[in-house]
This record gives structure tokens, C-alpha cells and sequence, in this order.
């Protein structure tokens, strides 16, 4: 019999996973509470349930040998839940180190991995405490990811602090300090059932209003760099005894790397493996929560990715007659402000 | 609203295709007989019904947009209904030439290409006639594939003419003389709604008991062999006003190039596209059935395809742990003889 794959959250992401577990022959399961999921459209089963539909959880369990998600903020509940019938992979140490800022920086500077400085704010009184610290500027966030939609504050000089602290409507929130950073890169790590870990190659990433647009490998990172970066994605794989894929975003600068975030599943910014490597990032996630070996990683092409976001579909008749680019769209509705709406890889032969 | 595709056929190129369609915005539609289709494990919606079931066949045109199919065997009384109600890519026409032998002899040899001397046989006389015409050694084949599994028969001297004939059950056969090839090619070439023609460059085919073994890129082939290979494939297309994917398979003889079958849809010749272009061969198919311009078909990287059949499928423990071997299974249940489980490509950086 098939094994199935069970997937929370249905969206691009749990798409091209669904996609990558059918090359190895699985079959997908997608659980998703939003009607007519990007991944639903190549998967053998979809759920449409809330993650507090205890019931509609069950019977995706039983119906799956191992689940994992595409995103990380699924209900402490529903995995509870879900946890007590069937594997989780990547595990749930991983979900919680990432879901809170202050954690998450707490985990890598405990690996002696160096981060942005930090302090944790919970009334204008500490925030002013953590300015007095770390200085000006900085930017104030809410430890939790999506949390309620609230948001992020610069804070540019120690006079902005009571209008700062009121936007995060009384949230546990973090300062963190600027890095003055060259560019940003990420390394996209696996790590299989058996402690094994592969990485592939960094990639160089630019962002525009807070979004992803380009991935470009190879990035510019000297021998050294590259290394360091390799290794600081594998200690923090090893120290969270991690299954599946990681993303693990660095800031490059004169000093060292410094690690902004680490995301507990595929990446935005691997998605060059689709069309750089013979095992891209989402056949990887999926050898490794199902127990199968690692593929390598290793490049055989140079890429770089393109997000398509917004109006960025009007590109597409275009993208089309390229030479070497690769379009990924993901079936979504109509383009809104900001909505990933698809992905060009451009190869270099 | 996104557009959706219905396919006619639920097998490995049916599922190449759906992935394929996805990747570009469309939701597929399988129509299959046979339980449990490998290509519905990554669709949108799959019917499970016989082709003489007219009210399931008027549900599936009113689903889609376009109708293409994976295999040539559909019969004829679904496709007039079907192709009543939504178009059928590639056309009527490129099925029937290629679902009879001796229609799609006398169609290449009116183009000018040339193909296997052939000789129509109907009785015994017939084939005496034939044998007398074209020689022996020479091969006995029925004019239509797949009728009712009746086969072919080797015809090493004129006596066993008799035996011959009576193999083939009454069936209308071919007789075709035997062809002194050094190797095999095929040109995957697609034609757009626009006209416009785009081929992959031609892979060298290896086969054994009648299967496809392994596909190599670039084939050994001079300069102008492969000229004139992609120029019989595009004359074929054109002259058939072919919307689609077409596998054209040519034997390299010290005298030219000679065509010795076309098939109307993504070829498993054609697999190495996936690993070795941007666009591969079910994209191809998928862009000119749904209207959209033709990739170019550049190859960013050579490639050799292997198919994995039967038992070959114990094999993949070893190719997981492979660099650079990108490997795609089928979700087919238990491995039998001759059945195609997966292929292998083997990007060569």
C-alpha cells in the first residue's frame, strides 16, 4: 500500500510539496480550514475543517502515516492533538523555538550563533530599559509571528518609544538592535531521520517592502563564508534533532554572519532548487519526514528566482517565451497587493 | 476563474501532465476506467467510469475547458461525443493516422519521408504478395495497436508465411520489412495553436523486449542528421495541423533517416526534458493545448533517462543515495514484469 504524506495548510508551499511527494511515489493529504487550496488542486485528498474540528482531525490522522506542515502557525491544539495519533515532522521543538522571537534568539545565541542584540518588551518601562541597552535605532516586534496581523515599529530615536510600544496594542514584543549587513543570505538545510544533513548551496536574497523578490545562487559569499554558513545551519539542525527542511536566513557583514531567522519548513528562498539541483528543497522535506535517505544537494545550474507578487502575473505572457526560465504558478485566484502569485527560475545553461 | 484541462487517461504521463498543468495555473480533470489512477493522486478531480458511459463522459466535457488525452486507445464513439461538446487537442485526425500502421505509412510516405517498405496483408495471398514485394526477413504486424493484444510475427523465409497469418487471428495486418539501423532516435516535438513548431533536441533510444530502456541527450547524431530529424518531426506536425506533444521515432540508417512511428502525445523518449530544460515536454503540451506561445525547448544540461520496470524498482534505494540522479515513481502498487514503475534522469552538470 501507498504511503500518504498529511500536509496542514494547503497553500503554495504545501503545493509543490504535494508535487515532490508524488515523484517519489506518495500520496498527499492536505488539511486547510480556507475553501479551494493552491495544493488541493494536486493532491489525493483535501480536508476543509478548522483546526479545532477535533473529529475532522482524527480522520485525517488515520488516514496518514506522517504529517507536516507548510506553515507554522497551526493551533497548539490541533497538534496536540494530532501529535498523540501520528508523527510530526519536523518535530515540535522546531515549531515553538521559531514561533517566538525571543526563543528563537535565546536557541542561537545559547549555540553561541550570533544574532541581532535583543530584549524582551512587555510595558514602556522595559522598552525603554531594552533602548537603553541596545540604542537607536532598532525595531520593535511582536514575539509571536502573525500575531493577530499586528505589526513591527522602527524605533529611529528613544523619543518614539510611547507610540511604538502603543502599536503593538499590549503584545509580549522584542527589540531588536540594526545590523548593518551587506546582503542577506539563506541556507536551505535538511536533515533525514537518521541525523544525516545536507545542505544546499546559500543563496543570495533581496527583499523589497518586506517580501521576498529574488534568489540568486551562487550568492556572493567568500570560501569561508560559505562554510560558516553551512555549519551554522547544521548546529542548529542537530541541536533541535530536526527532520525535514529548514530555512535559515544569515545577514552578511563585515564582522561575520549574523542569523535573522530560521523558518521550520520549506522556503520561499529555495525555491531555485526546483530547477538548480536533481533533488529540489521539496523533495527533500519530503525524503526526509517519510525516512527516506537525503539527496546530496549538490547545484548543477545556476539560477536565480524571481517571486511573482501582485501584478507581477501581468509579466507571465512574457516569462513564457523566455529561454531558460522555468515558471512555477500556484493556482490562486485573482492577484491582490503583496499575494505570491507564482515564481519564474531562470537557468543559466 | 482558473481554466481547467480534462485528460483522457489516468496513467504516468496522464500524472506528468497534471503536475505539469499545475505548475502553469490549470486544475486537470482524469477520465479513466481503471480504479485508482496514478495521474488522480495528483489532480483536481478524477471520474472513474468506462468510456461508453455517456452521462459521465458529458459531465467530464461540461468540467473543462480542453480535452487532451495520454493514450491513443480511446474509442471512437467517446470521442465524437466528447469532441461535440469541448475541443480535443491534438486533433482527431493525428489519432487516427497514428492508431493504424498502414494509415500512417502511406500519410510519412506522402510527405516524402521515408519509412519501412510495407505491404497491406488481409489473407494469406496477400501476404505471400508482400513477401514477394519486400523480402524477407520481414515482421508481420496487425495495422491497429493494442487489437485485442494480438502481436507480431517474425517472417525469416517464406515458408513460415502460413504460421504467420494464422498468428495474427484474421486481424488486418502490415507487413513491414526489416530496417538495417545503426540507432534509434526520437524528436519530441510541439506545435502551438499559432502554428509556430519547437522541438527538444533529439535523444538516442535503447530498448530491450520491446520497452524502452534508457534515452540519451545529446544522441549521437552529425550536424545534419539532427537537421533533418527535427525537419521530418516539424513537416509531420505541420502537415497534420497538430496542436501538442508529438514523440517521432527515427532510425538512423547509413542511407538517412527513417521514420519508423509517430505517436500522438508526450513520449516516454521525452522524460529527459524534466531534468534537462526549463521547459519540459508535458509543459510543452500543456502550454500549446491550452493556447499559450510554446517554450523553446533549449537544454540547459545532457541528460540520460532510465526507465525503471518491474523489479528495477529495488533499485531506488541505491538511486536516492545518487548525486545528480533525479528520480520520479509512478505511485503504481506492487512492481510486475514489463510494468513501468518510474524512470530515472541523470543530469550530467
Amino acid at each position: 500500500m501507498t504511503e500518504t504524506l498529511g500536509i496542514l495548510g494547503g497553500g503554495q508551499l504545501g503545493r509543490m510539496l504535494s508535487v515532490a511527494a508524488s515523484r517519489l511515489g506518495y500520496r498527499t493529504h492536505i488539511y486547510e480550514p480556507g475553501a479551494n487550496p493552491p495544493a488541493g488542486h494536486v493532491a489525493d485528498q483535501v480536508t476543509t475543517a478548522p483546526y479545532e474540528d477535533e473529529a475532522a482531525l482524527r480522520a485525517f490522522a488515520a488516514s496518514v502515516d506522517v504529517i507536516t506542515y507548510e506553515f507554522e502557525n497551526v493551533p497548539t491544539s490541533a497538534l496536540d492533538l494530532l501529535e498523540s495519533l501520528k508523527p510530526i515532522r519536523p518535530n515540535r521543538r522546531a515549531l515553538a523555538t521559531s514561533q517566538d522571537r525571543i526563543l528563537e534568539k535565546d536557541f542561537l545565541n545559547g549555540l553561541g550563533i550570533v544574532t541581532a542584540p535583543y530584549a524582551s518588551v512587555t510595558d514602556e518601562a522595559s522598552l525603554q530599559a531594552a533602548i537603553a541597552k541596545i540604542g537607536t535605532p532598532a525595531i520593535l516586534k511582536t514575539t509571536r509571528l502573525g500575531y493577530d496581523g499586528k505589526g513591527q515599529a522602527r524605533i529611529k530615536e528613544p523619543a518614539q518609544a510611547a507610540a511604538a510600544w502603543a502599536s503593538m496594542q499590549g503584545a509580549p514584543s522584542v527589540l531588536e538592535g540594526f545590523v548593518d549587513f551587506t546582503h542577506e543570505v539563506s541556507v536551505i538545510a535538511a536533515r533525514a531521520l537518521d541525523g544525516s544533513v545536507a545542505c544546499f548551496d546559500p543563496g543570495e536574497n533581496v527583499h523589497k517592502d518586506g517580501i521576498l523578490r529574488t534568489t540568486t545562487v551562487p550568492a556572493k559569499l567568500t570560501p569561508s563564508q560559505r562554510s560558516d554558513a553551512i555549519l551554522i545551519a547544521a548546529r542548529i539542525l542537530n541541536a533541535l534533532d530536526y527532520v525535514g527542511v529548514m530555512g535559515v536566513e544569515l545577514f552578511v557583514t563585515s564582522k561575520g554572519l549574523i542569523c535573522n531567522e530560521i523558518a521550520p519548513r520549506v522556503h520561499n528562498s529555495g525555491h531555485w532548487t526546483q530547477n538548480g539541483c536533481a533533488v529540489d528543497q521539496f523533495e527533500q522535506h519530503i525524503r526526509a519526514v517519510m525516512g527516506l535517505p537525503l539527496g546530496d544537494g549538490s547545484r548543477h545550474s545556476d539560477v536565480v528566482m524571481e517571486n511573482l507578487i501582485g501584478d507581477d502575473v501581468l509579466k507571465v505572457p512574457a516569462i513564457l517565451k523566455e529561454r531558460h526560465a522555468a515558471l512555477h504558478l500556484y493556482g490562486k485566484g485573482a492577484p491582490r497587493p503583496g499575494r505570491k502569485m507564482g515564481h519564474v527560475n531562470r537557468v543559466k545553461p
